[in-house]
């Protein structure tokens, strides 16, 4: 399935026309801290089962987890780390996101990514670019799935140096 | 097009029961903060196009404009608090999101949300709650949509009152 490629590689950030369908990419990691994730929420998901503990307990997930948009947020730093290297930044148009398990305080997240379809820009006053749809898993310590996000990127081509 | 709702109804939460295809809610605003912009860019989206202005005018949009990040948590923000008012709180398996325009410091957004569509969950173990799919519309002061996102939301059905 492709060629991992580390996270962290300053310098090397790459154009459209470097990728390849397949090609995969691992993030750094990052611990999830639980005032953080009580701050998070305060000011963009106050909803109980974010802040607090004890109100968690009797509320839907029945313990303390964090917003699935803060997971989000993470997820985008991590890529812009180092764990999605693209030329010109990670510029998306849209995607489709699943939380498919809950982060919880302490948990270690880490993004593997996938270039699942490439398509180069048909307009001309576009050419300088293409359109890459990604996969990124967000996965925690014990390797489990929490979070995949299917992005469309806009990633610009060799030469198109004024966006980079 | 459905009954438009007030966002701030304190104590009128929505269950499964109560809702139809078709009905309609608006959240209240939120102006955007040029500092808070940079602050979570800086932590979640270090990228030279949200961070700084002079460096934003060489780089792909050419100002400085808010991570889509960010609004997707400002939209949040606006949708718990009673922008779509579910009984239960706003509980999301995930959805799809697209960023039509950017976002930029003093934009004042709302959130304009209709119910597309609700499936009574099939299995007898969850014949507690449905599936309510919601598109929510964040739109600026000139009534621009600026972010589509599309939730699949877990919605609890009356009775079901040890979620609520």
């Amino acid at each position: 399935m492709g060629d991992p490629v580390g996270g962290d590689r300053q310098g090397s950030r790459l154009y459209f026309d470097d990728l390849h369908v397949g090609q995969r990419f691992t993030s750094g990691t990052h611990r999830l801290d639980e005032a953080r994730i009580k701050t998070f929420a305060a000011e963009f998901d106050p909803q109980p089962f974010h802040l607090d503990e004890r109100t968690a307990k009797t509320a839907f997930f029945g313990e303390l987890v964090a917003s699935g948009w803060h997971t989000a947020a993470i997820t985008m730093r991590l890529l812009v780390d180092g764990g999605l290297p693209l030329a010109g930044g990670i510029i998306g148009a849209g995607g489709e996101i699943s939380w498919t398990k809950v982060t919880r305080p302490g948990d270690v997240l880490t993004v593997v990514s996938e270039v699942e379809e490439m398509t180069p820009s048909r307009s001309r006053s576009r050419a300088d670019r293409g359109m890459v749809r990604v996969r990124s898993e967000t996965r925690n310590q014990r390797d489990e799935v929490v979070q995949v996000l299917v992005s469309r990127l806009i990633v610009p081509r060799r030469g198109a140096a004024a966006q980079t």
